[in-house]
């Protein structure tokens, strides 16, 4: 990658070499962004790509159409769930056999965290951060009125999370990267100190996966669940995906006890026996054509090289702030994130008292990123699209709006943003 | 609708006019089936639809590829739980705002049951039928091993289900169609019965919805779920509906409260407040491709007559079985449904000690039914698409087979048709 010198103005001229030399531009071609946008909510929902147009094509017209319910063998509908949970482990770091695709998000982390409970009887707290993105907050909310096992909820500011694991600690609950700043906790660091005071740890890799290194394995992680709309391109309410660590498998029970995660599904006893393996982590029957789009998301994120897509993720975020300090510094924006763009995601956010007015500026004028109440405009920087020109173009729309005051109309209300 | 005489042997000829005269025949032409296939398997998996082909179409390349994060507010799939529940609720007999679209059934059975046990708190005891649908059994078996409430399980023989509901009694929790022998429970009847003894009770219509009449809110019916994917033709794995009466919506609570079900989501509250109406029942993001495939098939079941669908149903099941006596009533099939087609639901079964393979060579000669261990031969009968001609057909092959006893090859093993 051409570098751009440490200090002093960058004019739009000096990044287009960089988007020429850009290992990963090759995947821009592969997605169908209309033209007139800039788009910085992949974070949020990734863009269709050629290959999942195909994909749902022939899921539609040639599996569903002309093989019916014979899909589940001759189409490999039934091994979706494995077969790209497979695929996703080893994007996360997971090995083959530790990763399943099914249900949403919170359904997983409902899964998992009742999953590590269990494996800690003699254990009530439940260790998580306060201002982690809403669902995981609620998601333990509803276990701990459910379940017979006594929960005790431990939620605590960020800076002060570490200090709550201790020898009462069941289980610690934490997203690698935060929603709104991107800011990372440190995986392994923190896996050990669970499992230094006895407990396990479920990660939610949401924000992560697809962008963010991770490798569960090398951390020793327990559990894990994760999103498959945002960086995984999968599409609108794509299935999740959920990891237990082999040496829990055996033991491992789940709430959800669907006919999926039965060891012999198809032969219909009334008895649920659990599958001896990641399948007891299914419950009901796979959403084949949600789960096709994500797979062939997933299936373009595997032919890239993840060490490229993270060093330009933090080139775009890093440049993004610099453009951002050096043309829009005197409108008040102020940084949710972490200074250094090594220490957060593939997305940023920007707190200004007309961030909600200025966004829908933004969006307005075809630079779309997302609005997180109370006033936080929210920037993705995802690598396999975006290029370094795209976000100096942001930046400079981003300064006209501001300059002009033209986003001074609107007032927050409800948007729908799914993140 | 021509009838048939009462006796003497039916000849092809005679079912022609028929098919002719069938108020819902232009239905036919609105599926994609194969040419060569006798489809007896809606009850399974509903074939493809040219509605639900264009509409896949459209909200991957004009919603997700077009609109992006914007969808969830343009393209309405934010509304689309809510919208698509309410056109759901509309066949199944619920008002506007009992049911929502979303998660699998076993999911929303989980919910169901678990909302249903705490509107009673005083008694433990959950009523069902061996032999229902696995999931069915095995939700509940999870439930019972992680509910805070006590629970305990009377699973009773058909028979005796209404037996064993009493003063103890918290939940009844039944399929109103078998989803082996189609016999269909008198939902009027048994609600009376649960409420009567103080209990609550919860519908699974997944064999029902879009095939059988019902009407949750005359029985007074308190919560019932169903499948999306057999004859509401919602596509493979298609997302699930959960209803809930209207009397229960401000006391009711469930375990998986995700954010989907906060009264205000996008807020990003740490607390949950659960939405003070139906939405209070949905957890995750809304899995946007599987729903929109669902909508297509449940708009097009809204243009259909139910009572001609109802009908039609009965007249094509009497036939299969007057037809199967007629021409292979010496080969040893043993009906395992209701002897009189109006009891039973758009689908029937038949036990013959080979029939695993007899239904392995129906397949491979275009006749599509599924088999359902140990010994069940099960055939569907979908009024929208099935003629009365392929009833005939389907039963010469049938006889062909067990005729020349070519089907003395294979043995049972697992085959995966998701029922």
């Amino acid at each position: 990658m051409t570098a751009l010198t440490e200090n002093g103005p960058i004019d739009r001229d000096s990044l287009s070499p960089m988007d020429s030399a850009d290992p990963l531009a090759p995947f821009r071609e592969r997605f169908l962004i209309p033209d007139d946008l800039i788009y910085m909510n992949g974070n949020s929902l990734g863009p269709l790509t050629i290959a999942a147009k195909e994909r749902m094509h022939s899921v539609v017209i040639n599996e569903w159409g002309r093989e019916l319910i014979r899909g589940w063998n001759t189409a490999g509908w039934y091994d979706l769930p494995c077969r790209l949970g497979d695929k996703i482990g080893s994007i996360v770091g997971a090995a083959a056999g530790e990763t399943v695709v099914c249900d949403s998000t919170s359904v997983n982390l409902f899964k998992a965290v009742a999953a590590a409970r269990a494996l800690r009887p003699d254990r009530g707290k439940v260790v998580t951060e306060s201002g982690n993105f809403p669902t995981d907050l609620y998601v333990l909310d509803g276990l701990q009125s459910f379940s017979r096992e006594n929960i005790e909820l431990d939620v605590r500011q960020r800076d002060d999370v570490t200090a709550g694991i201790d020898s009462d600690t069941a289980v610690v609950v934490l997203t690698h990267v935060h929603y709104v700043s991107g800011a990372i906790f440190p995986m392994a660091e923190i896996t050990k100190r669970a499992h230094d005071n006895g407990a396990l740890i479920v990660w939610d890799l949401s924000h992560s996966a697809g962008a963010v290194p991770t490798n569960l394995n090398e951390c020793d992680a327990d559990f894990a669940v994760g999103c498959g709309y945002k960086h995984l391109n999968g599409g609108p309410g794509a299935p999740a995906f959920i990891f237990a660590a082999r040496r829990h498998h055996e033991t491992m029970r789940q709430p959800l006890s669907g006919w999926f995660g039965h060891a012999e599904p198809f032969k219909f006893y009334d008895e649920f026996v659990p599958a001896n393996d990641i399948k007891r982590l299914l419950c009901g029957t796979t959403g084949v054509l949600g789960a096709t789009a994500l797979e062939a998301g997933v299936d373009q994120i595997l032919e890239a090289d993840p060490d490229e897509m993270s060093q330009k993720a933090i080139a775009l975020s890093g440049l993004f702030q610099r453009l951002v300090t050096e043309h829009c510094g005197e409108f008040g924006l102020e940084s949710r994130s972490p200074p250094d763009a090594r220490n957060r995601g593939a997305h940023m956010s920007y707190a200004h008292a007309d961030g909600f007015a200025v966004m829908q500026n933004l969006i307005a004028r075809g630079v779309v990123g997302d609005f997180r109440a109370p006033d936080n405009m929210r920037f993705g920087f995802s690598p396999l699209f975006m290029r370094y020109t795209d976000v100096f173009d942001a930046v400079e729309i981003l300064r006209e709006i501001l300059t002009s005051r033209s986003y001074t109309a609107p007032r927050y209300t409800e948007t729908r943003s799914v993140t």
